[in-house]
């Protein structure tokens, strides 16, 4: 299954536009100097990046679905793959490690080693509660909610913040619909 | 001259990673909606996205300078040329036509056919106001600003706006230092 995704994403990056990832990077980091500008309280600007990335994940689900031609998922493993291999790989070029798992195969985490948008980002001590890819969280929350998967997204350790690696944890709370949902089930 | 910097331009984007352009589409409509959101003056916003573009000018001058390994430029015509097909070509990966200069050749317009922020958005009459990528302008303000070039730069046609074609207005202003600056004489 894992291969098939891979092969899936590569297509689908492949039929995309492509520019250089420093814009991204760079203008990334200007939207969140603004926002700490214009907000001043840390929580408020993570909550506001997760905003803004819930109304990007609305639209990158539907290219995803476009370019990819991907169908509907068996379960929310390979919702997961799906995730890593085909929703990654085309926006940031990368496909996070999915690891633990819990029993119920409901909660998983993302393990992003490279990351586009930190690339050359330092938090200073001030800022340690920021959760500077909090866009990322939006935008898998958007895009599933699309896909009538209410779900919780958020980061557990962050190399910026001085962790080992880097953790996005996602949990399943809710299928939103009785009937199958687009891109969920056979 | 030229054909020269086309090859450059075409050689830099080569080196630079790259991700999907719609990932940056999308994350600047996002931008500029927070900024309508925060600011609510037009005018407000489109000072604030110069102003952007002027810290992300400053970072990109230097990917310009250290990936295409461009050397100083004999006058402005040639800056005209690097502006276009090196900057424009490395970071947004199109090469507008240089048009328009006045007779001291200390002018010109760049035309902008197609704009990767701009992909897939639509005006609302409310804010024909607004200079949705003058993100751009600051881009080129604070680039030129490294290399001792006071540069104004400004949108005078805008599609966006209803106008027949897209016309960035680039009017050196002052050279700032004393002896020859980095990237402009020989």
């Amino acid at each position: 299954m894992a291969a098939k995704h891979v092969r899936m994403g590569e297509a689908a990056l492949s039929k995309v536009d492509k520019i250089n990832s420093e814009v991204l990077t760079f203008t990334y980091g200007a939207i969140v100097t603004q926002l700490i500008k214009d907000y001043e309280d840390i929580e408020e600007v993570n909550k506001q990046l997760e905003n803004m990335g819930y109304n990007i994940g609305l639209r990158l689900i539907d290219e995803l679905i476009a370019k990819s031609g991907i169908g509907r998922c068996a379960d929310f493993r390979e919702t997961a793959e799906v995730i890593s291999k085909i929703g990654f790989k085309m926006f940031l070029g990368i496909s996070p490690a999915i690891v633990n798992w819990n029993g119920e195969y409901s909660e998983f985490s993302l393990l992003i080693d490279e990351n586009p948008l930190t690339e050359f980002v330092e938090l200073p001590e001030q800022y340690r509660g920021l959760h500077f890819s909090n866009l990322i969280c939006g935008v898998i929350r958007g895009a599933m909610e699309t896909l009538q998967m209410k779900i919780e997204c958020k980061f557990v350790k962050d190399q910026l913040r001085g962790d080992d690696t880097t953790e996005l944890r996602v949990i399943l709370k809710e299928i939103m619909a009785d009937e199958v949902p687009v891109g969920y089930g056979e």
